[in-house]
């Protein structure tokens, strides 16, 4: 198809933001946008879903638990020509699942809304659905998202009017395991990365630190994952960190053990960051003061939406700001990499994790996300 | 010029998001937006300003002025065949003049800026040229969004996802005056908005309010400008206020007097709203706590995009939001009207009192904002 047949084809096939940029010229103005949409009354979002495996390169160890898969539902919405995609990526231990994701996701109607540029009517009634389900939420918010950038032409970042050059280096992620396979993974992994995150919250945190001590002198993120249970002997850990060259710790303690939080956070000579204790806009109103800074993550902020908005809020309360990720394919990694010019830490190795990734989408540049700039997310089926 | 036309010339003349939009489609992506902007070396931003002088319908008074007319500065920012306008507005009591607002613009350079998207960087840099000059950063904050949103062929709300039919009522102003003049103003507007603003802060207040219920039963927006310095008094005049259909109660005491401010917030019967006392994001931090609610003008807050990060701090804080303005052309104030769908009252009558507006742009039915749907900010030239 040559670029006219598709100027031809796509006219009134929904592509209204080819009409809508013909009309900025005061010359020839002013149709409006409205009426663009109005004279398309074919054009309605149609959202679908399926499941899908990851599968993980190597077992993924945490605090609680290890595992060889995680349940993903990719979700797609079609508006005319346009096709926006997302994802919902479910860790067992978070409490959704691919039928829970699925049930949500049938009782959203898109079908109902004129306008699919209009995220803020949209994406407040799935948040009034029912609680919870908040990466279900997010596979709606990415997807529409992808769309919007889609029918205006431009990544999101632009759309945002954010710097793309801006992007941090990703942290990469060695799981718990023996000290001889840490020592492992981190040799392979160090030459290509600039920070690494090594989780702990077992008992052998010093023995793991220096096993990667041993082989690599990169920057850490440290992560206990709700693993500690006592304050002072948190505290010294936290110390010993600082010594081997950490640069932050993720939640300390249980999110239950606010008080103990707070405590270490006052102390601590490196910054303290909520995780598990911070899902949504409102926790991070509620924990104001008890962290130095959070760890957002799209299946928790119900997509990328709510996400900016709780980074303007962290800021404005003199927080840090960190964007992780669960194991997830391309889309959901490539989509918080959009925000990623607005934060201090991004830990974005979901996909690198995964044996079998649906998209295409950000690479890193010696460790450095680099974002796509085709329009929307910019993540590509493969 | 018909519509192939116009493709074949803008093609390579800036219309980017034309080019964007025909990549989304799977099977003929993937060049990018990078690469279409680094196509066209010629297209650079091209910044332009002029004086004008906005004629006042009738002479405007508050607690401590009266004027017929105000000065503004328009600007222009031209990329490639796409034109955004902006403007600054300066009353004199605030600081900034045609001079100095010029001045600041002629070393504003934004031909060394590859993306007219990238609005955080190029924001952030005018911001730090020096301290101060809110209006003229405000203008080329308002031309750099009106451009983007036309280079992405979208309204504003559409480019912030915000529901156009959630616009409120604006109020309209009435200027501090005898009790006779007021009646007479009064009488004449009450049929064409649903909430009046009363200006107060001299001695006459309950004169005033006492004229304006002999002629309306509209709520009233109260506004003491600073005028009042006895706390004790003022909350008694608050009370009478309230007993009288007020809604809320503007910027009661001089915005230095921030604990005698905050004594009144703490007893008044109806909001408390900041203006003089918070004019950007840092002073809305500053104040938390201190008002239960906040005015943002444009020409305060530096524009549009610091506005809006200041009505997510705002509504985490758990305050009230209002968008005021300066009388202003519709540019600046079809501008503002964009965010309202955000907030709980809109005070943008700025345009209707003047004789020279230059652009056309926002509309009121029945007193509700009434949004161009046009890209960008939708203000046409006259």
């Amino acid at each position: 198809m040559n670029r006219r047949d598709f100027f031809t084809t796509t006219a009134l096939g929904g592509a209204s933001s080819l009409l809508g940029s013909s009309l900025v010229f005061p010359e020839t103005a002013h149709a409006n946008a409205s009426e663009m949409f109005a004279a398309v009354p074919a054009a309605r979002m149609k959202l679908s879903f399926k499941p899908y495996t990851l599968e993980l390169k190597h077992p993924f160890s945490v605090a609680v638990n290890t595992r060889t898969t995680t349940p993903v539902v990719l979700t797609t919405i079609e508006y005319g020509k346009f096709k926006g995609y997302g994802e919902a990526s479910m860790p067992p231990y978070l409490g959704e699942s691919q039928e829970s994701v699925m049930k949500f996701l049938s009782k959203v109607d898109l079908s109902k809304y004129d306008n699919p540029l209009e995220l803020d009517t949209i994406l407040s009634a799935i948040d009034a659905i029912e609680p919870g389900n908040t990466a279900a939420k997010a596979s709606v918010d990415i997807a529409l998202h992808d769309l919007a950038g889609k029918i205006m032409g431009q990544p999101l970042y632009n759309v945002w009017g954010l710097n793309k050059e801006k992007t941090p280096n990703t942290v990469f992620t060695i799981g718990i395991d023996t000290p001889d396979v840490v020592r492992k993974k981190v040799r392979e992994v160090d030459p290509q990365f600039k920070l690494l995150k090594i989780k702990l919250g077992r008992d052998n945190d010093r023995e793991i630190i220096e096993a990667v001590r041993s082989v690599s002198d990169k920057p850490l993120v440290t992560d206990a994952n709700q693993g500690w249970k006592d304050k002072e002997k948190a505290l010294d850990t936290i110390n010993f960190l600082k010594e081997k060259g950490a640069v932050l710790i993720e939640q300390p303690m249980p999110k239950e053990m606010i008080d103990e939080n707070a405590w270490i956070t006052e102390r601590s000579p490196i910054p303290v960051i909520a995780d598990e204790a911070i899902k949504r806009l409102s926790d991070l109103i509620k924990m104001k003061g008890m962290y130095h800074g959070v760890n957002l993550k799209l299946m928790k902020t119900t997509g990328l939406r709510e996400a900016h908005k709780m980074i303007t809020v962290a800021r404005a309360f003199g927080m840090k700001v960190m964007i992780g990720c669960m194991t997830e394919t391309s889309c959901g990694i490539t989509a918080a990499a959009h925000l990623t010019p607005l934060v201090d830490w991004a830990d974005l190795d979901g996909a690198l994790l995964i044996k079998n990734d649906a998209f295409k989408g950000l690479t890193f540049v010696d460790g450095k996300i680099t974002l796509p700039s085709a329009p929307g997310i910019g993540a590509v089926p493969r």
